[in-house]
């Protein structure tokens, strides 16, 4: 059991690579020399000599040529760049992909200890898998099923009849309501609300009556949900987050929502109820979707987009109320040299002796 | 006790209605089979032959005239509208009323199960009222108060002296701090936060030193708070959420604010330190209210309002900064036709020998 | 220990002052009657004859005329001002810098009981300093230390390895994950989330693949994070929240954030990753940054603002994309004058034999 509920990666493992090892590791080319050897990952900017790192691309070439790091992994553009104070470099297709790879050898996770705390409280009827932790003070509701290998942290609670799939992973503080359903490898991050009751009520007899939520609240397969977001239940449909997609701290969606696959839902957006959104899908920070409304498939909203109609697939949308890019950003400039005229153009209208608007109601 | 914290509705449950008795019961007109049963609640586009379902008006008659349910309640408009596919409709003056009334049949709440899990801590001085139900884990400080029937479910934490009001319910990993008192029928959700201290520092020996928070924070009768949401106590003042009052999920209320009677904030909002808001207010996702304003009864903020200035009672307004509506979509629209011309309106002033605006700070 | 895990202030403490004795305590000029006393506080409108009160500045002088208090505390602005209700001014250089040092007085904080619940659960290898409180069912994990008269709270989780500084405090219901080092006197609020894995993910083989975070959470000295707030660890770097910053509720920090000393970021604001803030920065509600960005020292960003730039020092930003705040009040007024004259300049245009802007592109 991880006792205090929290997956944790080492500060640095036993392990030590030295770079002929990184490059048949990653099937990269090896330039300089084979035998350095590394201990721990550091940005470009900050590596000692017994680091490994990476270059993203050529904006960081001047920070290559300066860096003290053993090892670099550098993609084709720059295998030929200087790095005078670098070990040895190693050209991959993608240094971050490489990186995926290694960082797991150099910094080892704390393996996870199955077992149940003694704190931990089972209801009846509980179905547990093989292999699954449960941590010290969850509370696991009468007939949840916990699949293989599932992880329920410190402090969680399971409602009663939630199947987490297996290799899924229920984070410190977080809630899994009644009505919901995980998939496998799932992760729900610290203090994450699942299945909550939505925000629908009706008003009747002078007061707002809240409608009773009996949809469900779905998470397919390798989903993950961040800290502290909120994905409520359906009212009398199902809410719905599809495979591989990704929620970011902080996120709320609605009732009735249906999520796609592959998304990625960055912090602080909110999508109101009944909306559906398509595969591929990227929201950045604090973008709003009002309700019912579709977003493309592969569509993307740039930062804070209020969005009130439909996105296009394939479309990449910003600002209040959301426009196609292109036609956001020309319109901003316009605003600002626009700014500048506004005194000289009423002048000229009134030399002409055109109306003032507000009398005629023109332009609107 | 309810075992794993969670309100829950049953996905199914063992009452089965028939088209005649729910006509009867929600004061309706049956047209069609009166035999018609009814098991469950699905949405009008995906209800199968054991569904009651409704539709909610004109926009939907496509879906209505396709659906396969037993029994569909519908409004008024639609009491003629073709249903061939369905059993039955019940013409009624609001389908979600009647649907209301419908729902906890179908899908019955499971009872609360009164009495203190054992695992719970009741400090010294706590006056339990009848009826009450406490959760595993869950911690109820000194000389607080439970009112009769109400529900702290697992690993809520209720601060020492907080007064909780009959029927209320304090969702699980809430926490309710000291300072703060719930009315009756108060509903917290899963992980909020309520009468924490707030935001308010005074710059003093080159340190920002907190204020003391010694205010109050009250949640008047049939006040809801979505999950994760924190609602700060006063700093000398209170901060009070007026009755029937709904907060969606993620909401923040800083310290001193007086919220009205009946008001919907939804997902996300943010009203800052001191605001004053009416009765009957709206204030849609993403809405932000800065410091000391006041807003009017029944005023209405679109989405991602950024409000910076007092609101007239009544008015809808929206956009950043916030103006009434109807200019806003004006301006926007007027900013798009513009933005085509800014290059012939230079010109045009150009052509008359105006000055350009950054030579004469004209237009400021 | 503080049993429900909440810092708790008097409603009203044993402590009585008279106008003399706080002339005194503030080094303040008395006018008026001396011996009034005073036994608690409560704001200029609402004060009752037994209260201490004060008078931020002129624009509540009408509120000052009308205040029953007994003692009112004023600026020099305010020294000769009527206040014929009030027993007593007190005349000092800042109300409120006087109002901090009288506040824990009348209304003194409950003392911290040190010791550990009985159900607090210590990992092993757990180095506890002197005077430290664990909460009930609190859980600190193997390895972490907590400095001298550290406070864990109610249901806080503490990971293994974690370093909790002198007088430091986690809230109730906070997470501080594995990876994470608090300096002295932090106050992490509740629900808070410290040093969860942030939102990084290379897509490879066809889904988002999590990358490892092995950089580290860095809280320093007297920092403050709000409830509900989330603040990620590094990926390979740290994540740095610089000494004396306060975040509020509900703001999201993202992988690799360097936030500089003595910032104030207010509730709900929203920085992605790896952006860099300097000291003294202050952030507004709902406040947005996109990653990689630059905020420079004592930089003010308006509530909402949407930042998709570096920000230069000591500047005052606002809107949505961020600008100057001048040009952007500038911009805005402009938008809502061009708006009635969008005909008549179409039709100027038109009359002389412009083209249409669609059909030229002009303008972009």
């Amino acid at each position: 059991v991880t006792e205090a509920g929290t997956a944790a990666f080492a500060a640095a493992g036993p392990a030590v690579l030295d770079a002929q090892a990184i490059a048949t590791r990653v099937g990269g080319t090896l330039r300089g020399d084979g035998t350095r050897q590394v201990a721990r990952v550091a940005p470009l900017v900050r590596a000692e000599p017994d680091c490994l790192t990476f270059c993203a691309g050529p904006a960081q070439a001047t920070a290559l040529a300066a860096t003290a790091a053993a090892v670099v992994l550098v993609p084709p553009a720059l295998a030929d760049a200087p790095a005078p104070g670098a070990g040895a470099c190693v050209v991959v297709p993608d240094p971050q992909v490489a990186l995926l790879s290694l960082l797991p050898v150099l910094h080892p996770p704390v393996p996870r200890a199955p077992g149940i705390h003694q704190t931990a409280i089972i209801g009846r009827g509980v179905v547990l898998g093989e292999g699954v932790s449960v941590g010290p003070y969850a509370v696991v509701g009468d007939g949840a099923t916990l699949g293989a290998r599932a992880t329920v942290h410190a402090h969680a609670v399971i409602g009663p009849g939630v199947a987490v799939g297996d290799d899924s992973e229920v984070g410190p503080h977080a809630t899994i309501h009644a009505g919901s359903a995980l998939g496998r490898r799932v992760r729900v991050r610290a203090g994450a609300r699942i299945g909550n009751e939505g925000f629908k009520y009706v008003f009747t007899g002078g007061a707002h009556v809240k409608m009773p939520h009996v949809g469900r609240c779905l998470l397919e397969d390798d989903v993950e949900v961040g800290a502290n977001a909120c994905v409520d239940r359906g009212t009398i449909d199902d809410t719905v987050i599809g495979a591989g997609t990704k929620l970011d701290n902080l996120v709320h969606i609605a009732h009735n929502v249906k999520l796609g696959r592959l998304c990625l839902v960055m912090a602080q957006v909110g999508i109101a109820g009944s909306v559906r959104v398509g595969d591929g899908v990227v929201l950045a920070g604090q973008v709003g979707v009002s309700d019912n409304h579709v977003i493309g498939d592969r569509a993307i909203l740039a930062a804070q987009a209020g969005v009130f109609g439909d996105i296009p697939a394939g479309e990449t949308w910003s600002g209040y109320p959301a426009r196609p890019h292109r036609e956001q950003l020309r319109a901003h400039a316009a605003l600002y040299r626009l700014a500048g005229l506004v005194r000289p153009l009423e002048r000229l209208l009134a030399s002409r002796g055109d109306s003032p608007p507000d009398a005629t109601g023109e332009g609107r």
